[in-house]
């Protein structure tokens, strides 16, 4: 126990150093335990019995294994916490509060509307990283911080993430394990509270430790049972871990929801709920059993290195412009080249001009052209095999603390597989760049299950994120680096098959402006299309010129902000018509992006194509009639909505 | 050997039957790579290489260990096979036309538009149920029927599911293997295709079998390693699986990539294209193989028992009406029911009336109150526990063919954990029931992570789905009986707090029919509102009232359809001023619902109040009035849109 032990840092120096520092552990947790009974007396909500079961481990970790910086808790030197319960949120702003870093009277403010102290942990608190909540996630981001910790960073700082049991069912869980398994991350220790009871009735192995021990094992976990309420054996675990090479450390900790509740402790039914009536008597019996009620005698250790390298995200550009033969204001001429190809030309150019930037993708870096990145260097891409919610867990991770500048690519249709993490990535404040290939049934025979149809929508929903949907290749290169210099969520969205080069390599781009492709001093319809669709709007225009009708011709290049202003003027110019050609289900996509621009506009109508029903395999030209978002398709929208 | 080859029905009689059925099942695998290269040679697209590694699985699978009719493919009593690894469509395709169901030459049109040979497969073919090519899907719904056929249709039929083993990677795996665990699946056998190579580079654990019987093992499989190309090994494996009992049987195939195709075998950089020049060798050399290079001398064998019971999944009816107090057209009287607590009642009811009707979950039961059915009938929940994506996807499999009326539920927000199952179940032509509580931010402390606010925009994406968003506990109960008998995916969207019944107890709904809920001769706006911003519409309406500004208030009930007749129609009579408010973000919600169906007409003006950014923890009140869906922020936009 004695090297266990003898890093604990004290204020005391007498007597049995070792006998009192468990005492000061023991005492710390159930100090824990009261806030947290207490602060969730005052929302009258929240899950004190799910903090309980982990008070132990709160305690030690806080107080004994993590080196960190009270008095700047987002240090890149100072060891990572991840709650992944997010629910047992109040026993970790009792731990922050025990820690120095606030008073603890201010815990009583849980979950009022002007308080931090959310119902679950978020950014807005500077200790938090990562919001979490939604369950298993946690791991992911754990995963990420680690990985750059050891192979980007290559810092002494560890990454601790707790998990619950319940949320062990969650395969992102799986797939996190898997990754920090495959990658030897012996920088991450991955805590299970094992408290035996979900929320609506006991998990399915309830305490079979054995259970969790071997599927640990078996996903290249050192794998660690400890009993979960006795701090020395928690001490003596981490430690163990610390010491583990070539592998992280899973530290299985059985406990009890609900641990010294008298009539509470480890039943069923207190899941979420403050003590009520119960909570004086239990506040009592813990407070009887805590040696030390006043000022603790323990306090966090800070960082025993601090050697996380300086890193500059901002101001990142391409390495050199553009460079493409722009075609001649039609599809006939020029460079043909697909937007995802010049999405790879970019990835390498900006990690030529800054090594922080960095690009992850599952399995699928040859056709999303991720790749790219590998030809500046191959140390910046990271291989994260088929597991799309791990993959933008990862990538979230390792943005944080500003890190690096993350590229997180695969299929555009196969991001629907993260949404629940990018919807929390938004609560996260995370500045990840996903990068979504193979949009809409453009990409042909692989048939529906590949093709993009959703991704505009679910990106657009996201509170923090651009859209782009950049038409050619000039606007691709220009787009990644925008986004790499663009906080929040950037989606970027690219095609498979080629399309015409129509910008000149130095046009200037800008979120939020549209750019006018085609125009005349008569045009009477606006016709808003984006790559695939802005080629069949340039030759429907054409057709439509030939029979004497001028057509204005839009492209948006951000979905997300939209040019709300150059939509109404154009609009207006074009008699109030507006046709929205899109290779997107009809819902939440361009038409309806256009739709909500102009809804305060009497006199602008919005005609809107889109692919309507599961489209099937086929080539792109049959697709794009058959499901009505072709050239032909424009021509007759056009002269039907000529008239309104 | 004797026993596991005894069941193969064959043509022939004479000589060593054993050597003669080996060889036979060996040409026929040969058969099947020579189909799956030329096809992928015709379309000039595919994954021959990935069909070659399962060619013998495939040939033991089809003419000697799966029980079903050829001539009605989706035969409630026919074994059930699921191919995961979508993208090796060809040599399913290839195994049915050998086994009769069409013409060989069929083959040669894959992946052409007017042939449902797709891509990936879909049911468009009727051999198929569920489509796949996304990956890592295939198991939940096996899982799904294995637990209906064991639970419920207590019949003979055995589920076979082929996986990857890239997509094994997939957390949703691991999620279906553990349900398949815990649920003591002895009648499902998951087939992992471990054929060493990615799309676009080895995989992690290449032909480490011990790694996958490890993993295996420990989420509770008889995991067997055998030779993926040793029919005879496959024979038997599938034979023990047969004979084991109380847990399901992983067979652990040791394959190799375009096994069997000179120079090309076990090489990457062969992913996903066909053979092309080589093709014509490649065909010589496997042909150069093949015995019997006539008809087949092995056919498929049909059930041992029909034992799978008849059932009826239409006309399902709540077996009492809805039973509440009305309010008196405003909020201050009548009952305040949570719609979630009506979903309970209605599930209970409808469950009471059909025994094909099931719910599940993911261990939010009493959040729910999907736990109403267990008070019908206790087995016919299934819990899920906290893994919404084999959550989605066992219920998707339960539904197929039509077996059971599934109902499957968690927490809105945590749907989007499965976006991309339920996009697959769309083109799976699935008929589950999804239904969604904890809608927005009226749910309260908990905060951001437990908000559904992009639940809509999710599901009106989807093209087969219909969305409802009942108001109260009577169009809820409605709701839930109109999507038991509605096809396709249905999503109903429930509330936390309680809301006031504001239609009589036999009140009739309809799918895309809106319902005026307040109205007056001389209406200045016309307000939509649905559930908790209806409450917050008509107090704002009250308000109003008091200075003398008449509103109008509709309730959509279905969000999708939606009543685009009654919304125009309704608009037109409010001077074309329609305001939305909705507990949702601004993008792809009822907002743009309703501006959708309002786009191509002039003088109708839609002017949008949502949740605009990440919402907090606070109180519901609070927060509506925070994130400006509150009667206070109606009062406002109705006054400013009045001189509009």
């Amino acid at each position: 126990m004695g090297c266990t032990l003898s890093g604990i840092a004290s204020k005391k120096s007498n007597s049995n150093m070792s006998e009192i520092k468990i005492q000061d552990l023991e005492d710390i947790a159930n100090k824990l335990r009261i806030h947290s009974i207490k602060c969730t007396q005052a929302s009258n909500s929240g899950h004190p019995t799910s903090c309980a079961s982990m008070a132990e481990i709160t305690s030690v970790l806080f107080f004994h294994t993590m080196r960190y910086k009270v008095s700047a808790p987002r240090d890149p030197s100072s060891d990572r916490f991840i709650l992944s319960k997010g629910h047992a949120a109040p026993i970790l702003y009792a731990a922050w509060a025990e820690a120095g870093l606030f008073s603890p009277d201010d815990l009583m403010n849980l979950r009022k509307i002007d308080s931090d102290l959310e119902g679950h942990p978020t950014p807005r608190l500077n200790f938090i990283d990562v919001a979490t909540g939604s369950l298993g996630q946690g791991l992911s981001v754990a995963c990420g911080m680690a990985y750059v910790g050891k192979y980007y960073d290559k810092a002494s700082y560890r990454t601790y993430c707790l998990i619950g049991d319940g949320e062990s069912a969650e395969g992102s869980i799986w797939e996190a394990l898997s990754f920090a398994g495959i990658k030897k991350l012996d920088n991450l220790v991955a805590i299970f509270d094992i408290n035996r009871l979900g929320q609506s009735e006991p998990t399915a192995f309830q305490h079979e430790m054995d259970v969790y021990q071997a599927r640990l094992e078996s996903f290249g976990f050192n794998a660690l049972v400890v009993d979960g309420h006795d701090v020395e054996a928690l001490c003596k675990a981490f430690h163990e871990a610390s010491q583990t090479k070539g592998k992280p450390t899973a530290v299985l900790a059985k406990t009890y929801k609900g641990r010294g509740f008298p009539e509470i402790e480890d039943k069923e039914n207190w899941h979420g709920k403050p003590l009520g009536a119960k909570a004086e008597d239990v506040i009592a019996h813990i407070q009887a059993l805590i040696k030390n009620a006043g000022p603790n005698n323990l306090v966090p250790q800070k960082p025993l290195r601090e050697n996380a390298p300086e890193v500059k995200i901002s101001d990142i550009k391409l390495s050199s412009p553009p460079n493409y033969k722009k075609g001649m204001c039609n599809i006939y001429h020029g460079d043909k080249v697909a937007t995802r190809e010049a999405y790879g030309k970019a990835l390498a150019k900006l990690a030529e001009n800054n090594k922080s930037v960095i690009a992850l993708d599952g399995d699928t870096k040859n056709s999303t052209f991720s790749n790219g990145i590998m030809k500046t260097d191959p140390e910046r891409y990271i291989e994260c095999f088929i597991a799309e919610q791990n993959l933008v867990g990862v990538g979230i991770g390792a943005a944080c603390r500003d890190r690096t500048v993350a590229f997180v690519s695969t299929f555009a249709a196969f991001f629907t597989r993260a949404f629940d993490q990018l919807r929390m990535g938004a609560i996260s404040q995370t500045n990840i760049n996903c990068v979504g290939s193979h949009a809409g049934i453009s990409i042909g025979g692989d048939g529906p299950s590949q093709m993009a149809l959703e991704d505009l929508a679910m990106f657009r929903t996201i509170p923090t994120a651009t859209v782009f949907y950049p038409s050619d290749a000039v606007s691709t290169e220009r787009a990644c680096e925008l986004a790499a210099n663009t906080p929040g969520i950037c989606f970027i969205r690219t095609s498979r098959p080629g399309t015409t080069v129509v910008y000149d390599n130095d046009h200037k781009f800008e979120l939020g402006k549209a750019k006018v492709i085609k125009s005349s001093d008569n045009d009477e319809v606006l016709v808003i299309g984006a790559a695939i669709t802005l080629r069949e709007a340039l030759t429907a225009a054409d057709q439509l010129l030939d029979n004497g009708t001028n057509v204005r011709i839009l492209d948006l290049f951000t979905i997300k902000p939209i040019d709300k202003d150059g939509i109404i003027e154009n609009a207006r110019e074009c008699g109030g018509r507006i046709i929205v050609v899109e290779d997107h289900y009809p819902e939440g996509g361009i038409g309806e992006a256009v739709m909500s621009a102009v809804a305060t506009e009497r006199d602008i109508i919005v005609r809107h194509l889109a692919v309507p029903r599961v489209p099937r395999s086929g080539n792109c030209d049959e697709l794009l009639d058959m499901f009505g978002i072709s050239a032909s398709a424009i021509v007759k929208a056009v002269n039907e909505i000529k008239s309104l």
